[in-house]
């Protein structure tokens, strides 16, 4: 029976006993797999092929442990939603693990495609290549879709690779998705007919499976080239399966992903890519957001590291950042890499395209 | 233009000035309504009608900060993700909030119908009226649909109100859905026929849209009378459309909803029932989780307070209950609940059925 190895780490106050960082580990074990006391199970092949197996605890600082425990391949299906939870589902309700990492084997990668596109897809699209990709944003909430498509408008004349809807715009009154989509849509088709550039715009799709479809119908229908969606908003079994069949690269947005005490390398680096993310969007360091410049490159490394049949995915750095801070982040993060830059833009209000142009100018300077 | 009112805890350094704790107050109404700077928005009806407004920053405790922000109900949808995203998607993202409370006005509760069923649904398809229900599980993983029916079958003729998937059983090749679902409910349904009873069974539903929807129509076909959902795992927006179409009640699992740094008493509590859930499990306090004794009672207070239109939904405290417990458990939660235990009855082995009846008798006798 195939296992995975799952990582997490364990605080317990400083001395505690071996035996008791034991007891919990096996706890841990217990709860991801069957769940019950192993004194209760009848039968010899549960015990032997379904029960978590504590693989080894070991001190990584005071109080502070890492716990890697095999769990059985054979209680996983070809879900997202049940690779969660069986790494992570009742644990999660536990605040003294943190989910750190997984090693799959064979048989469950083999459930899970990853990116349709990855990087080299989306570098074919944009015709963006040998650089780094430029990235900008749909703002604000509460803008009309005339308005929203002047701004793409002046993105997209500059240059910008991709342009995306702010991840709070959905189906609001004031924008209603589909006439929003075909607006901004015209908007950069007809920039990209001017220029002869090939910038991609990226609608926010959400909603329950329903308003899902219906958008990615709308998507199709007006020919925008990519996606932007929150897998923990619209959940990542709903995420997964709208991937496989949306026929754009999908940029996957952070939002509610934070909260969890899943480290972020894993599930914005490699859980969202796994389950089909072309691009993973994240707080880069030193902007409005605290991940820590670390965490930022192993995000990254995450995302587009080599992994079996898995494509990389780009790194999409962004929340806060400024033209100023481009030529360090190009040398934090090299070419297979989006810098998002959206408020930083907008501020420029009527000078949006002259800014922006900067920012193209900037990043294709550094080839 | 409607507001909703938030509450998030907002830790900060012990004597942090005053203007550093409204600019960060300031920072969060911004994350979660416009995303952009203030000095960037170019129309006067952004600012007033969708821009967050921070309407008191209070002390709570040493380097703890009660802030409360009210929303543009504009920047909504009728659907659970946007709300959730609104709510806290970037600022889910910051280590130092903690989303705790929400109050939502007319407009935004007449999107959401709450539970189908609730308490009064629940106690009228179980016949179980004036006193508490009874509940457990069908353990462990890896167990064969056989298996599953048997131990279905004792807690069945013993009297137990409910019985449920273990929350781990998915669609494995060791128990596929349709195959264990109808050798489950069979035998469940044979009881009931024996005994005059009115056992509900709830499978664990799981998966994308498509394999939920699937897993709907066996559940239909079969006849069982409930459904075990972890909304999220299958995310929130796919919960609440599957919720609306099931036509039979549906209990909430925890599952992954302890790691956000969200309140359990709200997302458990009053968001899970907002958005369709006739029952919630949670980990009861003294059990195998860290819940406190007042966190489990909030939790049961926000799932069957009053609330406008929206039906109560049955608190389920779980999680390494015993029979023991069964006096203070009744004790503490009242008749306005199921009580759940699991591996409890299972740990009985050849005498479950005896033991589920002392469960059933125990529960009884306190009416």
């Amino acid at each position: 029976m195939e296992r995975i190895l799952v990582t997490y780490h364990l605080s317990a106050p400083a001395g505690a006993p071996q035996s008791a960082l034991a007891a919990r580990a096996e706890s841990i074990a217990v709860e991801q797999s069957i769940e019950m006391p192993l004194s209760a199970v009848r039968e010899q092949r549960v015990l032997d092929d379904y029960v978590g197996r504590v693989e080894s605890v070991t001190p990584l600082a005071p109080g502070l442990h890492c716990v890697k425990i095999a769990l059985s391949a054979g209680t996983l299906c070809d879900d997202p939603g049940q690779l969660m939870n069986m790494l992570f589902g009742n644990t999660s309700l536990q605040p003294d693990v943190e989910l750190v990492d997984v090693e799959l084997g064979p048989a469950v990668m083999a459930a899970f495609p990853g990116p349709r596109f990855g990087i080299a897809g989306l570098r074919q699209l944009t015709g963006a290549s040998g650089r780094t990709l430029t990235c900008s944003a749909l703002k604000p909430q509460g803008s009309s879709p005339a308005r929203l498509a002047a701004i793409a408008r002046s993105l997209a004349l500059a240059g910008i690779d991709i342009i995306k809807d702010d991840h709070g715009i959905a189906d609001q009154a004031y924008a209603p998705f589909a006439e929003r989509v075909k607006a901004v849509q015209a908007a950069v088709a007809g920039a990209n007919r001017e220029t002869g550039g090939r910038t991609l715009y990226a609608p926010s799709l959400s909603g329950g499976p329903s308003r899902l479809a219906a958008q990615a119908a709308v998507l199709r229908d007006e020919g925008a080239g990519l996606a932007l969606i929150a897998p923990m908003i619209v959940g990542l079994p709903a995420f997964a399966e709208l991937v496989a069949t949306l026929g754009v690269p999908v940029l996957a947005h952070p939002a509610l992903g934070g909260a969890a005490r899943i480290a972020p390398p894993l599930l914005i680096g490699r859980l969202f890519r796994l389950f089909g993310a072309d691009a993973v969007i994240y707080p880069n360091h030193g902007g409005r957001f605290s991940y820590t410049p670390q965490t930022c490159r192993d995000i990254a490394a995450a995302a587009r590291g080599a992994w079996g049949h898995v494509r990389p995915a780009l790194p999409v750095p962004a929340g806060g950042m400024s033209l100023e801070r481009v030529p360090e982040m190009l040398d934090f993060y090299g070419k297979d890499t989006a810098l998002l830059i959206g408020g930083g833009l907008l501020a420029a209000k009527d000078a949006l395209q002259d800014r922006a142009r900067d920012f193209v100018t900037a990043v294709a300077r550094a080839i």
